[in-house]
């Protein structure tokens, strides 16, 4: 340790307040990263697109640098050495380990693999746009060789005794373990398939053909920004602008924007991708403020987070209950589109289940199927038990085994999501992972708070968005995601909570 | 000069290389600041300011270090006591004696200053906020005894042999001298005063009560971006929106962009805002791109710059010939407001000279009265023969004699800019050299491009944005603004253009 990292005079306290000085100047620049990078969707000019490449890239540097500083790593392993990482307060303790944690994997990382893993992950992502394009796997299989053979290398350098997928879940995830999620997603899966089959074959198919009548955008903007602002995401404190492909970033503990995208025959569009980003984005204005750029004013893990987008979009936002609130919203807002339907046609309407290609597409009961393929198929690749060679033939043939159908084309099947170009290898479980800990959410909301089902159609959305912000969002990161759920829904993490919501909902939807 | 700044086995070529790829990553995080600042002024939700302002210093500070950074100076050392400085070509000689000038300037104010002035400029600022609120010259005088006493003491560190005005002018207008400006400027001033007497007076005083019909802001939103596109704004390498004090900012050599503010009842606040910004904004898309970030590829200076949106803004935008092809396109997009006028009566309207208080409301000819006025005032301040004491007073004289009105409260006089606050000092002359300099190139202009009127009439602005981009945009930086516009117009600056085109254009609107 150098003299000036920790200078023998500081007491452990200064010491700690030393560390999240850095960790917050740390914050403050990243969240200038995270600006480039939401100007970059939202607002760019169309040929500046090479400038900002350079822009983000700078700034991406600056904090890495001080991310990885040694002096930092240093003040951090005195700090863990010390009694404060033992017996200070709980937020403290916790705080110090997952620094530490933190500082450790990225210390772990040798400048040369970061690199090779930006640029590689950079030229795999346009070697991806054209063939997706050209639909040609042929031409994307080598840049895949590449990113998981680097990938194995990360996770060999990283965690070393853990299973290398593990190893790379660990940063979406941390602390997660494939064999119980495996386990947790074949049960649930072994429910799906035939949940699909019968929806498909239901002999009362909802009708979605209502939905598609012209409402104008700047109308759709309109009772999209009172949908978001009636559940709880906080305008003061945020913004909602579009994007090609929506997304939530946050800028600063008072800057998080929310974005979605507009189809002038079919405003579900719009609104689904509102509420699921405003879910994303009321975590974030949830977190702890005074402890931003800290772990415990950080989310626990993208599955948590992806729980609370999935629990507002999904589990309130296509409830009779929801669209007994929202329903004459709607209508006021689309007085032509919606004249002569009712509240429950345009519930049941949101309900439809068709298997389809694509998963960013697909609805919420199929949407699983496509995750757990995607899931099996990398920890295969990741475990050497499959080669990317195969890779396409297998996804063929499990998509059939649970979709009924082949993928016409690749670039309707292996070649349609970017995560794997751009080196998100371990990401897919977490969207699941999501739906999962949203219905256990869910089912205990409603358990601990009577009446949330009247509140909700009353448009009154403050109780369940309080129960989440004392039992998901204070806890920012100090619990993981596993001990969160049981902590707040008081039971284990099972997947029996969605495979009953799913049944429940779209039975009644279908007429099962 | 240290071994890794300048190894002896560099050649100049290499050394030049090294200096311009440093200054291109100042420029790049420079460009994030923009982002930053633009951002702040356009879309920030309410509540993410005092987390911007940390944001802002962070990456000021950045880009401060790197600007100073010693290697970087002790490398254009080198490279100006080298033989590029003197034998290289042009372009050459001129970026390192410019890099060079801008070092030793940097370098030479002491970091305790920098600090000082930076904060002093942010209290002064909200004392500034807090004083016109309450109309209090007291509350504020004591801010401006202590930022003029700053300067002075930044004009003896930067520019010691230079008159202390002279050197704060510098940063804004380089090489600027006052003796010469203050000539033109009480020239100037002998010829306005009496033509804001006699508009005043005139028997046929213009009506713009015709301009102050509803317009709704869509329609202005659509109107106020056709005309920017076709005066030449490319909206491919820019952008258009809305901020309280228009501005236009630079992030990136594709990415300009500018805003304007919306009147509904007087649908010229949103032109003149965009035509304004868009002659800024043209200026800026103009310079050699490949240049970018280096002094060939930078605006000549603040009264160059203001010489673009001047000349867009008024000398194109006033015109009976501009309002030839503007008035259909406007009729078209306010066919209830402008109903039953003609493009002459429009035109007119435009011309109205009024004396009031406030600068940023006055028209173009009283404007420069404000401007004057500041200049004369504040170099007296600097020069020591006006105490900040006495300012005010004589403010309200002076404002007496030129306009024939005195301020009733100082929030209306003495109190109404925010730049003393915020430390620019020798600024406000830019403003109305930028006026003579257009008008001496305009006057240029359409001596060499016969049939201008014509063409502006057809609304075809390429032939004069050419003109520009050729004579004025290529340059650059290299020339100093006097060498640019006497190249440009082939005669040395003088007032005179402006005097002869204020007269003969509100002559006739007043029919004197």
């Amino acid at each position: 340790m150098t003299a000036s990292a920790a200078p023998a005079s500081q007491t452990p306290e200064e010491l700690f307040a030393a560390v999240c000085d850095h960790a917050r100047r740390v914050a403050v620049l990243a969240s200038v990263e995270a600006l480039l990078g939401w100007d970059e969707q939202t607002f760019l000019p169309p040929e500046a697109g090479s400038y900002r490449g350079e822009q983000a890239a700078a700034v991406a540097g600056i904090v890495h640098r001080l991310r990885t500083d040694p002096a930092h790593g240093d003040r951090i392993a005195a700090l863990a050495a010390g009694p404060l990482a033992h017996s200070g307060p709980a937020v403290v303790v916790g705080t110090i380990r997952l620094l530490e944690r933190d500082f450790t994997k990225q210390a772990r990382l040798p400048a040369r693999l970061v690199e090779e893993l930006a640029k590689t992950s950079i030229d795999a992502q346009q070697a991806w746009r054209a063939a997706r394009e050209a639909s040609s796997w042929a031409a994307f299989a080598p840049w895949l060789e590449r990113m998981f053979a680097l990938k194995r290398e990360q996770a060999a350098c990283q965690l070393p005794d853990r299973d290398p997928y593990d190893a790379l879940m660990d940063d979406y995830e941390p602390g997660a373990s494939w064999p119980a999620i495996a386990a947790q997603f074949e049960r649930l899966r072994g429910q799906i398939v035939p949940l699909v089959r019968a929806c498909v074959d239901a002999p009362q198919r909802p009708d979605d053909g209502l939905l598609r009548r012209a409402c104008p955008v700047a109308d759709q903007r309109r009772f999209v920004r009172t949908v978001a602002e009636r559940i709880g995401f906080d305008f003061q404190r945020g913004r909602l602008d579009t994007a090609a492909h929506p997304f939530c970033s946050t800028m600063g503990p008072d800057d998080c924007r929310i974005t979605t995208r507009w189809d002038e025959r079919f405003f579900p569009t719009a609104l689904y991708g509102v509420l699921h980003e405003a879910g994303h984005g009321m975590y974030e204005q949830g977190l702890p403020r005074d402890w931003h750029g800290l772990p415990p004013g950080e989310a626990a893990s993208l599955g948590i987070h992806e729980s609370q987008s999935r629990l507002w979009e999904n589990l309130v936002g296509r409830s009779p209950a929801f669209w007994e609130w929202c329903f004459p919203v709607a209508r006021d807002a689309f007085p032509g589109a919606l004249a002569g339907t009712t509240a429950d046609e345009v519930q049941r309407a949101l309900m439809t289940v068709t298997p389809s290609f694509i998963r960013v597409e697909a609805d919420e009961v199929t949407y699983n199927l496509h995750v757990m393929l995607r899931f099996d198929l990398e920890r295969a690749v990741m475990q050497g038990t499959l080669a990317v060679a195969d890779l396409r033939d297998a996804w063929n043939e499990r998509f059939e085994t649970d979709f009924g159908i082949r993928p016409p084309t690749d670039a309707e099947g292996v070649l349609q999501d970017i995560h794997w170009a751009a080196g998100l290898v371990g990401y897919f479980p977490t969207y699941t992972l999501g739906n999962l800990f949203a219905a256990q959410m869910m089912h205990a909301a409603e358990t601990r708070l009577p009446g949330l089902d009247r509140e909700i159609a009353a448009g009154n959305f403050r109780g369940l968005l309080d129960w989440l912000r004392q039992h998901v969002h204070a806890h920012g990161r100090l619990l993981d995601s596993e001990r969160l759920v049981e902590q707040a829904t008081g039971s284990p993490v099972s997947e029996q909570w969605l495979v009953a919501s799913l049944q429940h909902r779209y039975g009644a939807a279908h007429g099962l």
